[in-house]
């Protein structure tokens, strides 16, 4: 549905050229990074100020036109599409850091702001911010969708790093959550009820994000495996013997020979684990050392160091480019992405499991993970249009997640819901999801906040 | 209101004995650790299923009679008692550890178990639960309440260490939110949804935790302070340092002499830090050293370390008997517990602010304090029956959590809101707490679970 022209006046006169209804504007806001297809939005926004959302929220409201926030558009569910049609909120514009509490290791800044600019502007400081998805997406975007990366094992997810918000609400009302101590139990944790929504209860319009100091001593490494099963029994014993790891990723042959293509490695085309510690220099040392004596234990072999800042920075660049690489393997294709995490004991036989689906459909399916979490993704690359290929890749995605299912994990560890992991979520939740429902139709009851996303039956 | 007969008639069907509207049975159950008082319940449960707990729910809800959950009472704000009157749930009976899973690293248990009763079953499995909260409380109470204790500095605290809960909600349906994985992305996080909200929207009936590796090395000691200033400022020093702390309390001058005169220690009485440090061997010893040479800076003096287990142990039991010591300082008194926490950076102004407005209200107020997580309590001793005594503390208590709240603190850091903190709520959030107001209506419509607290404004 088209939006208004009441509506539409009213955002024009607001925003002025920062509202736009041109066909490349919504184009460039209809796109997706997976294999999720829909028509572009009506219109996109570019606000400036929480006062421009809450107004922006307050018109939308007023016209029932659906608003779905947008950071960079890297969400691989369809979350930030408009599939119901409706106004993009681009928080582009919002992009500032507000206010670096060094002291209190914490900062503020505007949802627009991404990880990486964010982390150059904390440079001096010696404090970081450790949330790293492989794209340099954006803090609202990331908080919206419970991000995390490959340094989760150590330092968390977006729960763990998000002390409080502000948010604009369906109606246009704002309120804050959170605080900046280090904890509370001061009533409902609305910080991790909006963290992971998806843009359906609320637009973040700042975070208060909690920093950590930079260790003092880092060391990286690669080593590889003769099976993938070696490679991941290694992973289990690993965060079971309790070895503080700040990285520990998991590639696996597929990934390799992307690397070896694209990247430019020279790596045995086998799996791979790839690991950072972090620390006081004697702990690092200790702490490479354990994880060298368990890797040789498993096989793993030809350890490949990276000594300096500035192979480290190359060799993460290299795994955060994983996605890219994997897609250039089959030129043309684009990817359902799994994202699975179960619980560490399980790890073992569901990355088997997942690598004999996917050789049993004959599908190529590249995989990664953030696997010290118990988390792994099969990146299955299929052409657009081939119906019969889609059908099978999300025929396997569904087994990964009902395995995952079965074993208490979750069919998202990191990617969060969208579209495309709805019809699974009464599998997972059970009648939980009508209390979803209920909390959704209690804070948005025209379902105007990002409708059709996440909550399974309602709108 | 009483309960309707038809409501106690279905209740005693389905309970047998374990319902009782014994005046003992109801006396037991209005009891408080501090100052509130509130006429004892109209009756009590002990259920032993997750079933009779619905049962209980489905009949409480058609019947409008208030339905007040209870684990072993000792949160102190009034959470646990029957302030509009209803049935008590005592869920003392429901008290097994389900299942442990040492390899996940994880433990299913009932909510009427005990911190110190898991911690005794999982001796021999290498691992511990961490939260700590002075009394020996049930989990079920202490994720009720979002609980913490002594080292939720290092090991955070009830929001950090539940993974998934089984909740009956206010009708009787039965969810399961959260999941066995170490994070998930699946839709909104109902598991931090109830972990703090105190029985107002759901039973909780089962807890999955999350269990930690007993510690290789731990070292504990004791050290004095000049001044309570440069006792707290050397805790600010100490957390911006990054030394990994296991514990680090304050405990001011008038709690060494409670601790002198009713635990039979010998200390000096002046402010002191209780610390512990857990790790690898070396780095225990490390991390001893720096926090050694930095509380020298603030004139720290007198190092008693606690070198056997046995010793360790009568410390921290001495820690957590403070409440209990420290009333005893004024025979026949009562408290009114004081619970602020702020950012780190505003800790030392925070305590002197407070301390002072203690002295100038010529009251006795020991103060103890996580004071690693910027969370400190003054204690403020009042003979129950003077009014003005009273109102005097309640006026220094208000003053604390008005400051915290403008340095971004939090009124309550760990005891949660209950009654007590209910009129300062719209204070700390704002328009944030009609937010929680339409979860709870959501939830519970008919304002059945435990009506009248947390959330000012309904019912
Ligand atoms: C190459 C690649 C690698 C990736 N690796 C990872 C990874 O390792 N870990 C991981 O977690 N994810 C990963 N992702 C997925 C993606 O980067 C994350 O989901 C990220 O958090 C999305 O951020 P974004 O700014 O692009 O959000 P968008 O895609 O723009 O939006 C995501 C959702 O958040 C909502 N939203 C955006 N901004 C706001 C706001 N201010 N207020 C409310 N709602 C808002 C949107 O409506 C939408 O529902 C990867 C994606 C790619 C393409
Ligand atoms: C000496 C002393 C020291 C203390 N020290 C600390 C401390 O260091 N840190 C700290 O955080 N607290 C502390 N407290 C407060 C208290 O111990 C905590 O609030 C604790 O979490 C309460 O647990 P409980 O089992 O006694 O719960 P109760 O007091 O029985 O109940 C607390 C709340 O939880 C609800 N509830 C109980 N069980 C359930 C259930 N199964 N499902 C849903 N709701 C339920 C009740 O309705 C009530 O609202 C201390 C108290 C005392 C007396």
């Amino acid at each position: 549905m088209p939006i208004p022209a009441a509506a539409a006046e009213a955002l024009a006169a607001l925003l002025g050229p920062r509202f736009s209804t041109s066909a490349a504007d919504r184009d460039l806001h209809g796109q997706s990074e997976s294999y999720h297809r829909a028509p572009p939005p009506d219109a996109v926004a570019w606000p400036e100020t929480t006062d421009e959302v809450a107004q922006v929220a307050a018109i939308c409201h007023a016209h029932r036109v659906p608003l779905i926030g947008w950071g960079t558009g890297t969400s691989l569910e369809a979350q930030a599409m408009a599939t119901q049609g409706g106004l993009v909120l681009d928080m582009l514009r919002m992009d500032r850091v507000l206010e670096i509490r060094a002291e209190d290791m914490q900062v503020s800044v505007q949802p627009g702001c991404t990880r990486e600019a964010l982390n150059t502007e904390l440079r001096a400081t010696g404090l970081f911010f450790p949330v790293d998805p492989g794209a340099n997406a954006s803090l609202g975007g990331m908080a919206a969708t419970r991000a995390s990366g490959t340094t989760a094992v150590r330092y968390g997810t977006m729960r763990e790093n998000v002390l409080a918000l502000q948010v604009v609400l369906a109606d246009g009302r704002v309120i804050r959550t959170g605080t900046r101590a280090a904890k509370s139990s001061a009533g409902y944790d609305l910080t991790s009820l909006f963290v992971g929504s998806e843009g359906t209860l609320g637009i973040i319009t700042e975070l208060t994000l909690r920093l950590h100091g930079q260790p003092e001593e880092v060391a990286a490494a690669v080593c590889g495996f003769p099976t993938l099963e070696q490679a991941v029994e290694c992973v289990t014993a690993t965060i079971q013997s309790g070895i503080p790891m700040a990285r520990i990723e998991f590639i696996d042959a597929d990934v390799v020979r992307a690397f070896n293509t694209f990247a430019g490695t020279r790596m045995h085309e086998g799996p791979h684990l790839m690991v950072e510690f972090h620390g006081a220099p004697a702990s690092v040392k200790g702490d490479a050392e354990a994880f060298g004596a368990l890797a040789g234990e498993f096989g793993g072999t030809g350890f490949d160091w990276a000594t300096t800042p500035e192979a480290r920075a190359a060799l993460w660049k290299m795994r955060h480019n994983a996605y890219r690489s994997c897609l250039a393997l089959r030129p043309g294709a684009t990817a359902v992405v799994t994202d699975v995490c179960v619980p560490m004991s399980h790890l073992p036989a569901a990355v088997a499991a997942a690598a004999e689906d996917i050789r049993a459909e004959g599908l190529l399916g590249p995989m990664v993970g953030h696997v010290g979490d118990g988390n792994f993704h099969a990146q299955i690359l299929v052409m657009p249009g081939d119906a019969a290929e889609l059908a099978a890749a999300k025929r396997v995605a569904t087994r990964m997640a009902e395995r995952a299912i079965a074993v208490g994990g979750t069919i998202t560890g990191e990617h969060g819901v969208g579209i495309g992991k709805r019809p699974l979520m009464r599998a997972q939740h059970g009648d939980a999801v009508s209390v979803m429902a209920a909390i959704k139709q209690a804070l948005d009851p025209e379902s105007i906040l990002n409708p059709g996303k996440l909550v399974p039956e309602v709108n």
